[in-house]
């Protein structure tokens, strides 16, 4: 199935689902809760996840009856958003969904949506809140600030989303609750939404619910288009008279990712023959077993042999650019703008001038025609594959060096494999996934802690989509913000592979600042009993854990069949030397200290 | 000592320290952290809370040097939080402090502030920022929003905070710290403190410190005073002359503990001879060992038999009142306005007359002197003792009726007394505790998880005071969302006793909403193997743990003298009927299920 007969059947599942709907409740009647969990099936919702709270408690009755949607307890509500921002990241076409309860549990999960805000993941955040008439008369209930204040927790949420809305009245319920979904899908940041207890209970119509939701129309005007190809086609034409060698490279990024235009990107790839290359945050945007592949882009940071193809190519195609500190090795891309167009979902950049309202999602597979000539051309320059071989080393230590290319030949396709911000994502640029994986960091956000509750969340989905495996590489340090979400995990029956990486605390700090301070410390955990505490287990049947010290041990539990299959969930702690990281991170802070200080 | 030597003691303190720092520092020259550290060791701070992140690293330099203040690394932001939080409620006469990094870190610690702010705990909150000129070029660094807005996080922190500085000029830097430190300890509660990477090294005159910090002067004008006191004079008396059996009484509450008059109140109570009764949230104000204590009026959950005592009286002296939902069983306070005085930090209500700008603090204590006359005729009327019996139960189970008063018979006197949210917050309101104890909860706010971390700040203040044994009452739901700062507790070789009540799930919920959902239930998790998991001592050595499945278990174990000693840190399971629930909390909510349904 193409990913074009997508739309075409997504609405013919919500043209059905609301005639079931309508004969459900009488014709013409439908509850707000109801409401909203329609529109959330019909964008492809399975999962909720949140935490329940008194003021939230009724809609969540209406949550457990939808049969379509599972809820997911979470154990705090910053998991929660978590979970919801990985569930979003790898249910693409979809969105997350995180409930939480008034002040305390909305404010708790704050941090996950900003995460989602900054990193682009659709996430809608439903909080539980008073009933209008409390709100009215500024009670002094629990959860609030003492003060009468019941604006500031929305305030603050304002701060990091891009559409609010609360329910007060039947009368606008479905369009509030319209609008800022339809924003939720066309600009893929989070949005709010309050449901006061007294609202719950409200039937209203459920006829807008036979239209499904569409992102809103980014239509490119057709002249300024055509200029813009125009203008695109002479640089090309240029690019390749020049030089035959270093022409035109493609180089895609986060935003190629979640402004959906991956299929795009192929047909452009597979059209023009040139070669192509991800920044940090569009990994896996494009097959990294693609022929015509050629590794990761990170400015300074890039491995010599990619960085020349990069930096000498006369023009670069730029889809979905978002150059943050740590996606362009702390700003040293070396690509002249003289050199580079720049495709992102509302505008186009070509050398200095910028076209306003030109998205790439339009633009793209007219480029893909334009640009079909050079083919023949583009495809005679080689791109060296993107592979990286397993170093032999002199001794047993398992280093970073060693670990993420040995890693690299245990994963499969469809695996989605998850990198905590440290060691581990910088550790992963440098390893090449097969086809048809998933990867996922907040390599811009960088929140620590993230990657444990994106983990459930992407699990999920996963498991949902018919995907792999789930392989969670996090550190010691980091583990300990989100922990108790593994229960979670264990509580669904998910079976993730979770590597941690035991190297006495927060290692990605000390290559930056306070190598010896105590401040980097954290206390060490027994991980090997982590399954066994959070399932109830103790006699450890539903689940494995490893401790693995050196490269022997690491290896033959990789090479074990039984391990691979993932039958249980499994965990394993692996030894390394508090001050040892991988390339990527050391060129980026700098660090180089020797293993035996 | 008295309390009325402290200011001017803290004075001495601060001026010797001064001149200790001028003496290190060549007489004029320090740095900014070390200055707003000393004037932290002036307020009386000894540890402070927090999580290392790339943006606070240099600053924590400062306080990892700094030789009277011990920095606490937490295992995430809002646990760090919570700790402050736990620990400005117990020291004092002092403050909370928290350090985050930019973004990730103050978001992940933003429900604590709000937390405190709502209960009035004061908390400073310092996040490490980008230099000046990184936010001034509105760079795209890991932790922001993607979009430039540097701003977004302090309008956030805003809505929870009552003053708020950034570091941007070494002119204004000790005025801005002053500034918002005198807020903090004049209004107690939370203000905001952001500390860009370029200003940590820069040094300022140490000149201000000589002068240490106080309170905002709240000076009463003295004619309106002295209206207010012949006010209060003639109820007074026609109260007393009305009937002599229920004459005044004094009702002590939450902010009676925040602005600091328990001594004032003492005074008052001693010198009349009043009966005095507690609000929920102002429970220890007064000893409840005292001979005039009558226990705890929560409106019409209050036990009927202190009820009447308190709803009949013709003058009720309230002090530091603050009618919230919980603390005042559901808005049924049964006091007419006619008979009520309420005396606040900032204002006095008389009947239905509201003076502005007449505090308690300065008219407690001329209180005290125009009523002691009342004290020959007050002292003869009885006040029963605040006691609870043990009940006789036909079975073994363990209830609520009877968990509550028995753990009540193993309280000491100083005593640190945690509660949780839920069913540990209702049913410790019913239970006496002993003099010089302090019982800490969140009523108001009522974040569940909240005191987990807040036990770690109340034990370390605990022995900074040489205050006696921790002891925290949460369940097996609320201990999830904050578990892994348990592992704090034992690096720093904290021995609290932890009970969990393993009632399966969300009982508090139950009671509410949702009897039999499952969004109620949680994960089991095999709570004798928390301790070994988060010390890394899988043989059990550093702690010990139980479980307690009968009355007969649990007498044996608080009998047990090795176990009262808290010689390692103790975790109690004590496991309890999901529907089971303490008497106020079933009167507030209207839950009176059978326990065989």
């Amino acid at each position: 199935m193409s990913s074009q007969d997508v739309p075409a059947l997504q609405a013919e599942v919500a043209r059905l689902q609301t005639e079931i709907h309508a004969l459900r409740d009488g014709g013409e009647e439908i509850t707000i809760p109801n409401y909203l969990l329609t529109r959330l099936e019909q964008l492809g919702v399975k999962h909720m996840f949140g935490v329940p709270g008194d003021f939230n408690l009724r809609f969540l009755d209406y949550v457990e009856d939808f049969p379509t949607i599972e809820w997911v307890g979470n154990c705090n509500e910053l998991n929660a958003a978590y979970a919801a921002d990985g569930y979003a990241r790898v249910n693409e076409h979809s969105v997350g969904v995180v409930t939480t309860t008034f002040g305390v549990g909305e404010l708790s999960a704050i941090n996950g949506i900003a995460g989602a805000f900054s990193e682009m993941v659709p996430v809608l955040h439903i909080t539980g809140v008073p009933s209008t008439d409390q709100q009215a008369h500024k009670s002094l209930l629990h959860h609030t600030l003492g003060d009468g204040r019941f604006d500031a927790y929305r305030k603050a949420a304002e701060q990091f989303t891009i559409a609010q809305a609360d329910i007060t009245s039947k009368v606008t319920a479905a369009a509030q609750i319209d609008r800022i979904l339809t924003d939720l899908i066309t600009y893929v940041r989070p949005v709010y939404l309050t449901m006061p207890t007294n609202m719950v209970d409200q039937k209203i119509s459920s006829a807008p619910l036979s239209t499904p939701l569409s992102r809103r129309a980014q239509s490119n005007d057709p002249s300024v288009e055509k200029f813009v190809l125009d203008e695109i086609a002479k640089l090309a034409k240029a690019a390749q008279s020049e030089s035959e060698k270093d022409g035109i490279v493609i180089l895609v990024d986060a935003c190629a990712i979640r402004h959906h235009v991956r299929d795009e990107v192929k047909e452009l790839c597979e059209k023009t023959g040139f070669p192509v290359y991800a920044a940090p945050m569009g990994k896996t945007a494009v097959s990294e077993e693609y022929e015509r592949y050629g590794g990761i882009y990170i400015g300074s940071v890039t491995a010599p042999e990619i960085k020349e193809k990069i930096e000498n190519a006369k023009l670069i195609l730029s889809i979905g650019s978002l150059k943050s500190d740590f996606n362009t090795g702390n700003f040293t891309y070396s690509i002249p703008v003289n050199n580079t167009v720049e495709l992102h979902s509302e505008y186009t950049q070509v050398q200095y001038a910028t076209f306003p309202n030109i998205g790439m999602k339009n633009l793209l597979p007219k480029l893909s025609n334009i640009l079909l000539s050079y083919r023949s051309l583009a495809i005679q320059v080689p791109v060296p594959p993107y592979k990286i071989a397993v170093p032999t080393e002199s001794n047993e230590t398992i280093t970073h060096t060693w670990f993420w290319p040995r890693v690299g030949k245990f994963f499969k396709p469809k695996d989605i494999v998850i990198a905590e911000t440290g060691t581990s994502s910088f550790g992963l640029l440098d390893t090449p996934l097969p086809k048809e994986s998933v990867f996922v960091s907040q390599i811009l956000f960088g929140s620590i802690g993230w990657a444990t509750g994106s983990t459930l969340g992407a699990a999920i989905a996963g498991r949902d989509l018919g995907l792999g495996r789930t392989i969670l590489f996090t550190g010691d340090g980091s583990i300990q913000l989100t922990v108790q979400e593994i229960s979670t995990m264990m509580r669904l029956g998910l079976k993730p592979i979770i590597f941690v990486i035991n190297n006495e605390g927060y290692t990605i700090e000390r290559c930056i600042h306070g190598k010896n301070r105590k401040y980097n410390d954290i206390a060490n955990w027994h991980w090997t009993s982590l399954l066994k505490f959070f399932s109830d287990d103790p006699s450890g049947k539903l689940s494995n854990s490893y401790t693995v010290t050196n490269k022997a041990e690491l290896s033959k539990l990789l090479d074990d069949p039984a391990f691979a299959s993932t039958e249980k969930i499994q965990l394993v702690e692996v030894m390394m030397h508090k001050f040892d990281a991988p390339r990527a991170l050391k060129v980026t802070t700098g660090f180089n200290e020797s293993l035996e200080n």
